[in-house]
């Protein structure tokens, strides 16, 4: 076997495999303080009972859970996501706008090839979830971001922005927002934003991709109808998942799309179904445990949250730094002090072993040099405390 | 929410998705003989072994098997692919070589997209897996098949297809092959032909997909090379999965390839890392029973086998009906006696609760009208007997 000292593949590749590998994860081993990725919280899992969930579900189902699946996803799980939606948002949906996927990931790069051809062009918010970015350029898209404020994407400028790409004739074809939470910028888009964001996808006649993995995960303020509720053009796809609320090693999401929509997503899977044992553990467990569970994950996160920010408030007192204070979801995105460079403070945190987000890879077409992004998720509140007290120091020594 | 009933996304598809939505599966409830998809034998599943894995790995690794996972798949998952692959195959491969997948069909998709661009040109077997036909067509593959005899694929015709395809200005950029116990129709490639392919591969510049899903299920005949093993130009990814040897509701699968090839097939699927918890559970389970299941597997199969074909002797005796005798797999190809109707034939195995898969549906390039394929994998050897003996004087009926 010495097929891997030689490399003729390479002259072979796609055109979208030529963009270029992935690399493996760096890192990882020597790092004491993770408020890198938005990964959830431990302590949270449910270990035992998901174990029985999966005694229950090989003792009912067993044949079924093992062998491949419905091409649209286990169907009671659809059902489930629908009962779901009725719960947190009193939205009806059938069973038939649902797909099951391999995570929300899965689900967004599913609408993205579904809709996104070599060349065409999404607009979406700067900063916003930098793997749909990657996924967007590996299939083609061309990008253009557009800022927020307090109230979510700034309506006057995607307006401005979708005229100026229709006269140029490369309309939009796309527009990809995160509306709770957003990630890793932080506002909620407004109602009367929402529905000022349909309008123009209607006149401009564009795809909204709605990424809603945090949705649930809110502490402050009313939750608002999403995109797709509001829709009434057939042109919003939403995703959601379990990696949030119950954990993102199970790699279960769905898409919540148009009935007629759905068979197209389906197409870009390769078939067998999807995720048929998994799915039924999920289930199993979330049956009597949703409403109680995503209580318990509120107030969690809430708590860890106010750590962050009282450590952040204590550590960065007396300097022009500036962060968000978000209402829900994982993260805080932190204006560095002015006159701290980047590149310093990356090997000082490093060498602490502390790991966070650096904000370039939010943008879809530059910027974020001031910004990092620090998850509060996954960290113990003392972990959080001791953390970011220490990563606050390194931030003073990093203006130097 | 009024989406449903308005379309108005048909018009923004992109170029893969315009070629039309996915169906959901039909049929099924009516169903008692299920001889159409190669589905695992439900009584080879370990139900209480996999509760005890799932139970082993939240107490061992319960947090990690909840959250994202590596990129390239779970590490220790890696190395016992590699210790299969000594076990079964006595071949030497590395870590590296490994990317797990969500089962061996996103492998092959996976591979598709890092290979194939619109109006490429992919050759197959004819007859071959339907599933890889229709994620081809859908990447704007151009399929060209060629035949088999018993010792697989015809080198004379593939050699005169890839010189006939490159004087035409249309090189071949892949080689679809399934080299054991090939699906549908049957045979495994001799040593010499892998030998032969491996030669054309590099003289004609092509990628190799070497789909070995059922390898490991070999009751007579010695075990061959690989392509993978013989291949010493980096041309060759090869595909295989857990779901016939453990339970295809696990959705997990592997691609080996040569090192430098794993990040641009990982590149197609989004991230957040592939099955994290199943590949920790599909682990616990196997370290141990490997070879033992395998084993059971074998005799499981082969005596199904066994009795598909001594009930299609015994019912199509005296017609001009011909089939395969696997030396390992799920199917039976089979040749209907001449003046079948198939049409006829459907209607009445469907109206008798019997389904097979129609021969049409293997063919790149037309063909197949006078085939259908057997699956035994699914069905008890008793359910074998009895509704293929149904079949076979539904047979003799529509020929009249």
């Amino acid at each position: 076997m010495t097929a891997t000292g030689v490399d003729r593949f390479q002259g072979l590749l796609s055109q979208r495999a030529a963009r270029g590998p992935r690399p493996p994860f760096g890192g990882g081993a020597s790092t004491k303080f993770r408020f890198s990725a938005g990964n959830p919280d431990p302590g949270s899992f449910p270990y035992q009972e998901l174990t029985q969930a999966m005694a229950d579900v090989m003792e009912t189902d067993g044949p079924n859970a093992l062998s491949y699946g419905a091409v649209y996803g286990h169907e009671p799980l659809r059902e489930w996501v629908c009962h779901k939606l009725k719960v947190f948002e009193n939205l009806d949906v059938s069973p038939d706008n649902i797909l099951i996927t391999n995570g929300s990931g899965d689900a967004i790069g599913l609408i993205i090839q579904t809709f996104i051809d070599e060349g065409d062009v999404i607009i979406t918010e700067a900063p916003t979830f930098s793997a749909t970015l990657q996924a967007m350029r590996r299939n083609g898209g061309v990008l253009y971001g557009i800022e927020m404020d307090d109230d979510g994407l700034r309506m006057d400028l995607l307006a401005a922005k979708l005229e100026e790409l229709q006269q140029a004739g490369t309309p939009c074809k796309m527009i990809y927002t995160i509306v709770n939470f957003q990630n890793p910028y932080g506002p909620t888009l407004t109602l009367e934003r929402r529905k000022e964001l349909l309008a123009l996808a209607k006149k401009y006649n564009t795809i909204v991709l709605e990424d809603d993995a945090y949705g649930e995960l809110r502490w402050e303020g009313e939750p608002l109808p999403s995109l797709f509720a509001l829709d009434d053009a057939g042109l919003v796809a939403r995703t959601g998942t379990f990696s949030k609320i119950l954990g993102a090693g199970t790699r279960v999401g769905w898409v919540i799309a148009p009935s007629s929509m759905v068979g197209y997503l389906s197409a870009f899977n390769f078939g067998g179904g999807v995720a048929p044992l998994t799915s039924r553990v999920c289930l199993a467990y979330m049956n009597g445990h949703l409403e109680s569970h995503v209580a318990e994950l509120i107030d969690i996160y809430k708590n860890k949250r106010d750590a962050m920010l009282e450590t952040l408030e204590a550590g960065l007192a007396g300097t022009d730094a500036a962060w968000n204070k978000p209402e829900g979801g994982f993260f805080i995105w932190l204006k560095l002090p002015s006159g701290t460079s980047q590149k310093r403070l990356l090997e000082l945190a490093t060498a602490a072993g502390i790991a966070y987000a650096l904000g370039p890879s939010f943008f879809p077409d530059g910027g974020g040099e001031e910004h990092i992004r620090l998850a509060f998720s996954l960290e113990s509140i003392e972990a959080i405390r001791e953390g970011v007290a220490i990563l606050c120091k390194l931030i003073h020594e990093a203006r130097a």
